[in-house]
């Protein structure tokens, strides 16, 4: 039996405060936004403040996004190819930029540690979500997961 | 001393031979295209035809994405929490279905077994580069990766 209700494609349907229980716990989501006339997808390290994923960046293509407020999304997942299986949460959103000091200095303390060595990545990025939504490969013990 | 060119946010810059040597290592890739004014962003099981991620998916946005042979982005990455390191791989590119039975069985015997049993996962959906890049974290050698 699903632990989940299913979705059409044989997926559970993960419920909306464990969607946001499985962005935090993992270090690195990717965000998806248009630049030149591409859809473009880069990992980022990312805390949640909130339902916010946020994260600090370069001057470059993500900031540009944030600047004009546009739309993006931010996926993070986890799999195991051992047991091929794995989650996966989409946000969909607006990016903005944070400029305030106070906001900055709070977000400073949410424990966020790029993993590369910029020493301008001193831009911090939010995004404010619209929608949040999750799915999970079918639970074990319901038999259906190793599909050919 | 890094072992590839270095990008303006402090990442090397993986070379295009590389960049498709990782995207076929690793079972699961995210597309991410534009559906009902959205960016979205979904895993997938893919392997790797030449230059081309194919995957397969049942009836719905993936596949309509397809037949419109929309605009798509197609990331794969790895990382390692431990040692704060990783790569990432995009593609950017129209996706397409593949509908030729030759095709098809063709496809088949490139050892694709996605993980999630849908009777209707039938569809193929090739995804035609224009543009393959990747990058890496730093390499442990030159001592900049675990910044703060």
């Amino acid at each position: 039996m699903s632990q989940y209700p299913v979705d059409h494609a044989g997926l559970e349907i993960l419920p909306f405060g464990k969607c946001l229980e499985l962005l935090a716990a993992v270090p690195v989501g990717r965000i998806s936004f248009f630049a030149d006339g591409e859809i473009v997808t880069l990992p980022v390290n990312h805390v949640l403040d909130g339902q916010d994923p946020v994260f600090r960046t370069a001057r470059g293509s993500k900031l540009s996004t944030a600047q004009s407020q546009n739309l993006v999304a931010f996926e993070a997942d986890q799999y195991d190819e051992k047991t091929r299986s794995g989650w996966s949460v989409l946000v969909t959103g607006r990016a903005q930029p944070v400029y305030e000091e106070d906001e900055i200095s709070r977000l400073s303390r949410l424990g966020l540690r790029p993993w590369v060595a910029a020493g301008d990545r001193s831009f911090w990025i939010r995004i404010r979500p619209t929608s949040i939504s999750g799915r999970k490969t079918p639970s074990a013990a319901d038999g259906t997961r190793a599909a050919g």
